[in-house]
């Protein structure tokens, strides 16, 4: 493969192995796998779900939403709290395709139930714990408000409750994922007691990727919406979501620059490759972790070596001297990144380990 | 303006009256202004520096070089060390323009003589105290020999030493700055004191923005080359570089959920669209200031409310109970960005007070 500047590549067979692995998961804990299409935001690697039984899926923009619905996708969850400068849009996915939205203020209610046209599946955005956004148990009043608005309206209905974990990302192995988990099932037991015998077929929806990958016990859940397990990352491995070997995704980059002596070498792949979400790792900033690249894709070696700074196009490697010594300006190296999310969003497109290029949604 | 979705808005007065001060600047200071684009890679942006008189420039890549020679601009230095793997788009630019390519070791000198067919100047990247790239008074013997192998090839041009002091970015406040750009200063005096006599033309090129914003002695330098004052950005303001009036982008986002309680409201606006860059202010991380939208421009309140934690499409405001109690859903808020040439970046495009789309170099 001929690259010359930082290209994020796919390893496809990862890839496909982490979509298998999450829908066997899922079909073996009795859930709906509604997987979130805003980690890979590619018409493309969305077709691969469908081999694995996926047929809903979940977005976080409206724009994601008819891009998907571009590709055949005919069942699609926007979580996100609705934006309601956006309606012109819901109207036209509303009339296309089976669209959920989210909701947790009367704004948005309102505004649907009177100017939607169409019709519309609705999830009450639940606080869990991790407080960014959603109404807590301790709001059931503002809850029931809601609740009573959507049944007003003859063209919204209303599906269930749905919840990120975000706060998983802040857990350290599985035993403190599943405990961060359990809390989550616990605030959902509350909705489904005060909730169950009004709608029958309440839904109740979790999304984080670390839960999903490892929990155990769904009991109460009825669909998981995880999202970057597509990809994983070094994030999710430190949480212990992933093992290093299951990361689908790798810039691969261009040595400029070394500097033996300070142990360090400078690769052309800086911030607006790898995105500026960084890791702690040993107490030190860490934006990626560097691998062998064969050249038909990548091997961890034992020690590790990280991107310990980003500049707009630099990365710097702090590495052992004679590992330093030993790179070829020009040679390429493959860089694990820290967020994969990010990091595809800012590259708009993926080569596959065969030298293929995959599309991703446009800027507008 | 008609806004639905975070949008990177430009006040084109602002920014041209940027432009105006640090050509001001460059004329009281004697000094070759070579701005760097890297920060608003766009041909329409770049086309209002002629108006005051630039006409030559910096970029990061070779890719945005070829863009901006697109739209006639025929002097341009690549300041980033040079990769070997680009050679053929570096030989079809030496073909069209004056162009200026950074080296900082044998092996890019070495393919450059061999291989580059046509004609380059070339900077020598000096390490003046960031220790990022370059190379430092200690590596004169180094030097000497890339000055040999230059010399030495009929088709390159030894044009002077170009140093980026980027640990201005750690000071606080112009004495600081001042003191950063002080030690460059002296760095440069011995590269001149060495070479003066063997290159009697040799320039001497200096880049940052907080230095080339505030400092007054440039005395022993000929070029700067600052970017990011186009716009700047909170973290120049935290520097000391610009007054926050002088921001001239902004994010425009709507406001899509409000929690009083814990004094929070979150807009759709994240890390996709800011970039995941920040800064710590009181204590606290920052990802962006709100400002009033007042549809025509921005205001900025005495009372700051700081962006506070970014998800991938969700941005958390921290605010006072009755500020959040009193936005509307739906409503739009300006946000100055931490660091607006990531912001840029990522928008790939901005739109003008005045409701314009202004483009930018495309992803590849």
């Amino acid at each position: 493969m001929d690259i010359d500047v930082p290209t994020l590549v796919l390893d496809a067979v990862k890839c496909r192995r982490n979509i298998e692995n999450m829908a066997g998961r899922a079909r073996r804990l009795g859930l709906r796998l509604r997987p979130h299409f805003k980690t890979h935001q590619s018409q493309e690697i969305g077709r691969w779900f469908r081999d694995f039984g996926v047929s809903a899926i979940t977005v976080s923009s409206l724009r994601m939403a008819a891009y998907f619905a571009d590709d055949g996708w005919s069942d699609i969850l926007v979580a996100f709290p609705f934006n309601l400068r956006e309606l012109p849009i819901a109207r036209a996915l509303a009339r296309r395709v089976d669209l959920h939205l989210t909701v947790e203020n009367p704004e948005a209610v309102q505004l649907l139930a009177r100017e939607l046209q169409g019709e519309a599946g609705l999830y009450i955005k639940a606080d869990t714990g991790y407080h960014r956004t959603g109404l807590g148990p301790e709001q059931f009043a503002e809850i029931d408000d809601l609740l009573d608005r959507i049944a007003a309206a003859p063209n919204l209905r209303f599906r269930g409750f749905l919840a990120h974990a975000g706060h998983t990302y802040d857990a350290r192995g599985a035993d403190e994922i599943k405990s961060v988990h359990e809390a989550s099932r616990q605030v959902f037991r509350s909705f489904r007691a005060r909730y169950a015998d009004r709608f029958p077929g309440l839904q109740l929806s979790l999304g984080d990727t670390p839960a999903c990958s490892v929990a155990d016990d769904f009991g109460g859940v009825d669909e998981m919406r995880p999202g970057n397990f597509v990809f994983y990352d070094l994030m999710q491995a430190q949480i212990g979501a992933c093992a290093l070997g299951d990361i689908a995704v790798a810039m691969v980059c261009p040595v400029v620059a070394k500097h033996p002596r300070r142990g360090e070498a400078v690769i052309y792949g800086g911030s607006v490759h790898f995105s500026k979400d960084g890791l702690t790792v040993d107490g030190r900033p860490c934006y990626g972790r560097v691998v062998q690249w064969t050249g038909r894709g990548w091997e961890i070696p034992e020690t590790p070596v990280y991107l310990k700074k980003l500049s707009q196009e630099h990365g710097i490697l702090q590495g052992p001297g004679r590992w330093v010594e030993h790179l070829q300006i020009g040679q390429l190296l493959a860089v694990l990144p820290v967020h994969s999310c990010l990091t595809a969003d800012i590259n708009k497109k993926y080569v596959t380990l065969a030298g293929e290029r995959i599309g991703m949604l446009p800027n507008i």
